[in-house]
């Protein structure tokens, strides 16, 4: 049976209270199928005129749930009227028999709302290998009521998650005031590539399906792509974001995300997936500290975001930073192997915001005490300016990458527990 | 100061005696520098008609020492008449005067030998960052003396490894029988990318460089470069070949691999250096099992390659060998996350060669009481076939892999230990 493991020392002080979402229906319910004495399933109703747009995991092995909520999104062309979520069991790598349980709770959803099952987007993660038992979510489904209770819905999700993960904007939208609140989940087999483990943002915008489809995509590239755990892209992946179509921009439709006017927008969205990005980075499973690293002087963005993965996935890196050991060599490794144009002789490193690298080499005079002071934190802040500005090349790509620690917690947490 | 581990659970039994090889005179010596009261340098003199070949890190950050020897195998035309290694230091991320270090150490080597600078390979691993001091190597030099016991020389280019590493093997050559001796070491930061921390192969054989180099780098393709500890490739990787020119094939000169009167060689050479890259990933920081992972049904060998490293650098896979967990659908995960071709619904995964999973789930009536009892042993063995034969692809790729697990041990080791 899965274990419950002491809240992460990087968890806020305080679970945020989410803006409220009025048109939004939550149902935070227990089937009682893995865990007991918790919500794990989570039904999300939307209203009539909702957009979706989704972005899920690059795995090769992706989970029925991935399967059939990328095919309903394009059956239903961008519309959604519901969300179905479990915990404690991905439905992954489980054959003809998963998928025909992921169709079978779609089917019920959609019976229950009077939608069609193409309407209903569906998340599942927990251990792969193990066909979904509907029956106790079908059971759980009678009980749906609809309220509106963020933080028992961002609970409703979790699996090896120490604490609920939500975050909330409001942006100009036009004339409007639009709110966007989302919530996620995930702590360990994170590595994004191109969604995190489950997230879920509401807006109450009016937007057309392709146009949050890009700005969702952009989002994400600098948020739950930038973050790392332990290396490894799960199965299940999804984030989906939704716009409710309550509030509708003043003049023209949106036709593009170069529209002016949605640059409110696009911010707000990307400081509310930047949010739950690091909150997932800071439930990293045995997280004693949680690494911020800006990556410079790249070839290009893409570039930069891959060494400053480089860095945050090294074994190396992450054991010197759980044991405050100032070993910065190990950050020059971690670039050396990222594959990606660096000018050894012009590498520049600080940590903590003091220099201790640069052209190449130590800086002069170099003291260590202060860094390993900064070490000895919970918040570590790594900055390099990797010098690929050569000959042709501009060198203007960067990054920030989030990142946990490696530590005997991780290894307790994995070596013990069928996740 | 650098600290003493305890062996590893997984060290041979017995150093290997290997097979002496008359014209190499080795000489294991202590400057004190870093380790005290054990030798820290090795100082190899070859004969006069010595070929030699060398496959090099893939680091943007190579050391010092790396540069150097890159630029002296070219200047010299595939001749050397010695290689200088320390212990200790990996001179890397020097700048000028770590790269006028290395050439002061091997001037030295050429007056003392009578042979020129640029016919001297150095290596160097241990701390990064740090210039390397050459006053203690010069003085350790003067008491050379060149003897014939590679035991010694095995050990004195150790760091945190925790047994010296050796293998032999004869093969028919022409009319003569020829020997291959090699020593390497390596524990953490392995990861090899063309190369591993470092190996030194010898033979008495005669061949040119340039065939010498084909042989070197096909062989160390599925050794060197099949193992992994850490998933960090280090700065310092360097994998030397040398011919001691002693016994000559019969018949016309050796002009290329194909040559059919190599096929013994070959074989030997592919037997040594893969009985090496196994001693290191035996000697993995913290390891408490030795995965062997097969790989079969990729779209080619370098895809079976980068799908195995996925499953063998998982710190998910990692932590479940360690932790004799049967959780096989974390590498269904890793081999999803590797990006290579794979078909879901057509994989197969055996664990101690016991089915678990095939056609993309879990095998009818699996038990897992036998694959727990394998995984309760030191040498865990598992299979996968990914099913990448659609179409046109054939489907052919195989690799093996070798890979250490994930322990408290080297959490210990590396959030301790300035390596």
């Amino acid at each position: 049976m899965p274990q419950e493991f002491p809240a992460s020392p990087l968890s806020p002080k305080k679970i945020a209270k989410p803006k409220q979402l009025g048109k939004l229906r939550l149902s935070a319910l227990a089937s009682g199928a893995r865990y007991k004495g918790r919500d794990d399933v989570l039904l999300v109703a939307l209203p009539k005129d909702s957009t979706v747009a989704g972005v899920f995991t690059q795995s090769k092995m992706p989970s029925a749930a991935v399967d059939l909520s990328k095919a309903n999104l394009r059956a239903a062309k961008g519309r959604a009227r519901a969300i179905l979520v479990n915990a404690g069991n991905a439905n992954a790598f489980t054959g003809k028999a998963g998928a025909q349980a992921a169709v079978v709770t779609a089917k019920a959803v959609a019976e229950k709302l009077g939608c069609k099952a193409d309407e209903v987007l569906v998340a599942s993660t927990g251990v792969i290998g193990e066909v979904l038992e509907t029956a106790p979510i079908l059971k759980a489904l009678a009980k749906a009521e609809g309220k509106s209770d963020f933080q028992a819905a961002a609970r409703a999700i979790m699996t090896t998650d120490t604490f609920p993960k939500l975050a909330s904007a409001t942006a100009k939208f036009g004339k409007e005031t639009v709110t966007l609140t989302g919530i996620a989940k995930g702590s360990g087999m994170i590595a994004p590539d191109m969604a995190t483990m489950l997230a879920f943002v509401f807006t109450d915008a009016a937007l057309p399906s392709a146009v949050l489809q890009k700005l969702l995509s952009q989002a994400n590239s600098a948020s739950f792509n930038c973050v790392t755990v332990d290396s490894d892209t799960s199965t299940s992946d999804t984030c989906l974001l939704v716009a409710l179509g309550e509030k509708k921009i003043s003049g023209a439709a949106v036709k593009s995300t170069e529209d002016k006017r949605l640059i409110a927008f696009q911010k707000a969205l990307s400081a509310v997936m930047q949010n739950l990005a690091q909150q997932v980075a800071r439930d990293g499973e045995g997280i004693t500290k949680l690494m911020t690293i800006d990556v410079a002087g790249a070839e290009n963005d893409a570039a930069a975001r891959r060494i400053g993965l480089a860095i945050g996935n090294s074994p190396l890196v992450k054991t010197a930073i759980a044991g405050a050991d100032a070993n910065w060599g190990r950050i020059v490794m971690a670039i050396g192997k990222s594959g990606e144009k660096a000018e050894r002789d012009r590498l520049a490193i600080s940590i903590g915001g003091i220099k201790v690298a640069r052209s190449g080499k130590v800086v002069p005079g170099y003291q260590e005490a202060p860094v390993v002071r900064h070490m000895k934190g919970k918040e570590i802040s790594i900055a390099v300016n990797v010098g690929a500005n050569k000959g042709k090349i501009k060198g203007k790509g960067k990054a920030r990458i989030w990142a946990s620690d490696l530590t005997h917690g991780y290894i307790s947490i994995n070596a013990d527990y069928r996740s």
